[in-house]
């Protein structure tokens, strides 16, 4: 018998099981092909299907125009820090950033080996990332301002997105993308890796909007250029066909199953709220984040010291409850509930938090 | 019941199917962990032995010294067209190319974008690539010599390797990788798409002699630095880790069932001597590639005329032979019998054949 524990990793992390299953049922044969996914053609009728109806998908869950191409680009966000200001920068204009953590800081170290002028709008790097620099003042006059939309490593996110005056909003929503609803119009690029919200690592969902395409400039590798993606379906060369269809797996599971954003994003608030209200009422957990930059996706926590983190992590472990460990960059525990985790788990996490607090506090 | 076909895709292609029995049995949980392979953190010690265990395989299986570093770089091959150049050029000095297909061309066309002085030391474009270059003269100036092992699309595939001169080589391994031995010391790079012969799609394994990395430029993007991924152990980032699970469990099965490169490449031979046989005895048939070109991996023929060609692609499709299209850039027909093509799949080709011709001929 399968034995499946609840699952709190950072990314990779947990799946719905459904998509698993399906997966499981047909991983020797695809779709009546005598195939493994693995193993057809990314040219051929069968492989189509899978790309198209996961793009589909994606418009519908996002309200997205024909203005705006869904690319699937191997290499994950930090291929995007790089690719980003090399596609979208434009001659005689500064790049703007905001830095919220670890992920923002290593897109602007990009911006600039690139020797673009790059200027940080905001930062809360002087209190560890703790909370979201809300007061972003953009003049208008840079080619993009990018931000990162929740900081899986300092557990904050944005609850209400920059004032971008204009300039075109380019963000990294590795880690919660999909998970609430949001007005994609000021955006000019979204990217997400997918090894958080969407399907298994191995590739980013890129979201652009027709008027950024314009921008890639003629002489850049082939390969790092946007415009070979959206010009060629995202199949210019092989796609890493089998993250592609566990996305699209995922995808008809938010939409048939969840049935959208406004769903998810409910759930996915009813999750964050059980474990916030333990930690609120508490004074054995402490929450990281500032309160009104609280990420419902990555709650970051501590214990009073050290030593009982260690013990906190290893009992949860051993209690089926995996992945609690605080990123090794800043210590501490860390949950995080993505799309995938399910009420059912953070009620576990909860429980088993109180029982460790009254044994040990 | 699951019904499987005999499978001749070019690639994404065939695995073997004790690999993915492996896959499907162990998809929901693990090694124990109680978490898919799609699941678990990159930074754990399960999926550490997941990476190790199959760079360990490899170095085995070619008998490489710690003078190689073996890393897994998402893209597939054509990531490595751009990232071999801006890795390992040398100032001053020419990169030498041969021409010998669609791949090279590519390759060759991301050497000019960056400005390097490309030199095509030798190409066999005249006869439509029909045959490999073998008088190449390399005058030992450059910074590398690069080639294509096997071309996929044209049939074609070195029998013997060209001789650098003190040149490091650096070749495209993609559809002939792990074949079959051969000495890895002239090489200073070596690339391989894994959908063909060692996986799924989502990553190019990419093997590279120390003396290359010094040659890594400080100031081009991170992620395109061999360097950023020789220092992480192949974990800059989050790693395709499904595609690297699949390459390990075929890995696995080279060695452990297959018993290794020789054993292999046995099988291979008695695989495309099997249907070159037929082709040298028809006159209904007609191999593309000279004799002494022809690619143990990809077998290209026609037949009298596009009608029967069609005729023939769709019989066979029918009788459960899938893939012999050849490729839309050339037309024909297109065996591909890449290691985990069976000897009894390419005897079931063979048997179709000879009845089609009865038939149709």
């Amino acid at each position: 018998m399968t034995k499946r524990i609840d699952n709190f990793n950072a990314g990779p992390s947990a799946l719905p099981l459904p998509v698993l299953e399906q997966a499981k049922e047909e991983l020797l044969d695809f779709n009546g092909t005598g195939m493994s996914i693995t193993e057809i053609s990314h040219r051929s009728t069968a492989f189509d299907e899978v790309i198209d109806t996961a793009i589909a998908r994606v418009k519908r869950l996002l309200n997205l125009d024909d203005n705006y191409s869904v690319l699937f680009i191997q290499g994950g966000a930090s291929m995007q820090f790089c690719m980003v200001p090399m596609n979208l920068n434009v001659a005689g204009k500064p790049v703007d950033y905001i830095n919220t953590g670890t992920w923002s800081t290593a897109a602007i170290k990009e911006a600039k080996i690139q020797g673009l002028d790059t200027r940080i709008l905001a930062s809360s790097e002087e209190r560890n990332f703790a909370y979201i620099p809300y007061d972003v003042k953009e003049d208008g006059n840079a080619a993009y301002l990018h931000f990162t939309s929740n900081n899986t490593i300092k557990g904050t996110q944005w609850a209400k997105f920059p004032e971008p005056n204009g300039v075109p909003l380019v963000c990294d929503m590795s880690s919660d993308f999909l998970s609430r609803t949001f007005d994609v119009k000021p955006f000019g690029l979204i990217y997400a890796g997918a090894q958080k919200n969407i399907g298994p690592a191995g590739a980013a969902m890129v979201i652009i909007r027709k008027d950024m395409l314009e921008r890639t400039p003629k002489n850049i590798p082939t390969f790092l250029k946007y415009t070979t993606f959206s010009e060629n379906n995202s199949m210019f060369n092989t796609p890493p066909c089998f993250v592609v269809y566990i996305i699209g797996l995922v995808l008809k599971w938010l939409e048939e199953t969840i049935g959208g954003l406004k769903n998810m994003e409910k759930l996915n608030n009813e999750k964050a709220e059980t474990l916030y209200s333990l930690l609120d009422s508490s004074s054995f957990y402490r929450g990281t984040a500032d309160k009104d930059s609280r990420s419902k996706m990555n709650v970051t926590f501590r214990l009073p010291n050290e030593d009982l983190e260690k013990r906190f992590v290893s009992a949860a472990t051993k209690a089926g409850l995996e992945g609690l460990k605080g990123h090794r960059s800043v210590g501490g525990c860390r949950a995080s509930l993505y799309n995938a985790t399910t009420i059912e788990a953070v009620k576990s996490l909860v429980q088993f938090m109180k029982d460790f607090e009254k044994k040990e506090g």
